[in-house]
């Protein structure tokens, strides 16, 4: 998606190898003409799927799922990284370790929103070791509902997560591969390139 | 807001005189026509203000922030509830009891992203204590930035955080206000009615 990766190139802040920070418009400020544009292209790739819901993860999710479900006209639901004290009971829940944070997450969904008629797009912000993907694809089969796929903003191609989700069968979407960041500098995959 | 509090009568659910849930449209479950309409609604109220960024806080008040953005045509930054290892210097903290977790959380916002020429719209999902709204005008004046206005989508009137906040001086618009929620019923609050 050519607006993304200028988006990213302009403002993207490489601060090592495999490390590229998008605070200024997807992971602490939010450029909301941005996200429509995603929510757009999302809407395209997966069109025709009967999409029923969007599952997310908070926070940085939310925004390009919002914007996705608007044109596909379904709602959202956002997983959430800890249990809350008005979500006790009734809840899937899944362990997701964060690289990150150097943390294991429980990621949780209340029963009431997922149903086994349910076909599924999962969104998230970045892919990298592929853990919060797979723990959303795993909360909805544990609801014995279907995962569509799961669309990306940014894929770390050179990670092992897209490896690992794709061999898991699911079809994936990013919006922008990044195949590199070394000697600061963020290199994209091309249409068909792949590195796994 | 009419839209608003047929929502909350068809699908709130009332837990105790104190805690109404909305899961299924606001804090976990998000319908996304709503909240293109409560863009437009906070952004109808503070139209003529030259608000410049609006702040919210992860996770539930991003969905109604990046409406209103995009009908403001400004960015969204939201707060973060604690620090994450990109993020180690440069942002404003500030300390905010939650009541709901009976926790202490630091919000945090980048110094980057909030400047003195700033006029910001505070948004968030519900009011209650105002601890929450209280932090975030902190973190904006924190940055010499100046506080348009608070947002909320849903005060509940009957407890102090309306108060508080008014009494600190800020103009706060809220879209349902709720009076009570005592025999599991939900009363609201008309267009000038005030408990405090």
């Amino acid at each position: 998606m050519e607006l993304l990766e200028q988006k990213i190139m302009n403002e993207g802040i490489i601060l090592d190898d495999e490390v590229l920070k998008v605070d200024s418009f997807l992971n602490h400020q939010i450029d909301p003409f941005l996200m429509v544009e995603i929510g757009k292209e999302f809407a395209r790739r997966f069109q025709g799927e009967r999409i029923t819901k969007i599952l997310t993860i908070e926070s940085s999710g939310i925004a390009p799922a919002v914007m996705t479900a608007l044109q596909l006209k379904v709602p959202v639901i956002f997983a959430r990284k800890q249990k809350s004290l008005t979500l006790k009971k009734d809840i899937y829940v899944e362990k997701v370790y964060s690289f990150t944070k150097q943390a294991m997450n429980e990621i949780t969904v209340s029963k009431q929103f997922l149903s086994p008629e349910d076909r599924v797009l999962i969104i998230d912000d970045f892919m990298a070791r592929g853990e919060a993907s797979l723990g959303l694809c795993r909360l909805v089969e544990g609801a014995s509902a279907h995962v569509v796929g799961v669309g990306i903003v940014i894929e770390k191609s050179f990670q092992e997560g897209i490896r690992k989700v794709k061999e898991a069968g699911y079809r994936v979407e990013s919006l922008a591969r990044i195949a590199s960041l070394k000697n600061r500098q963020v290199q994209f995959l091309k249409d068909k390139e792949v590195i796994f």
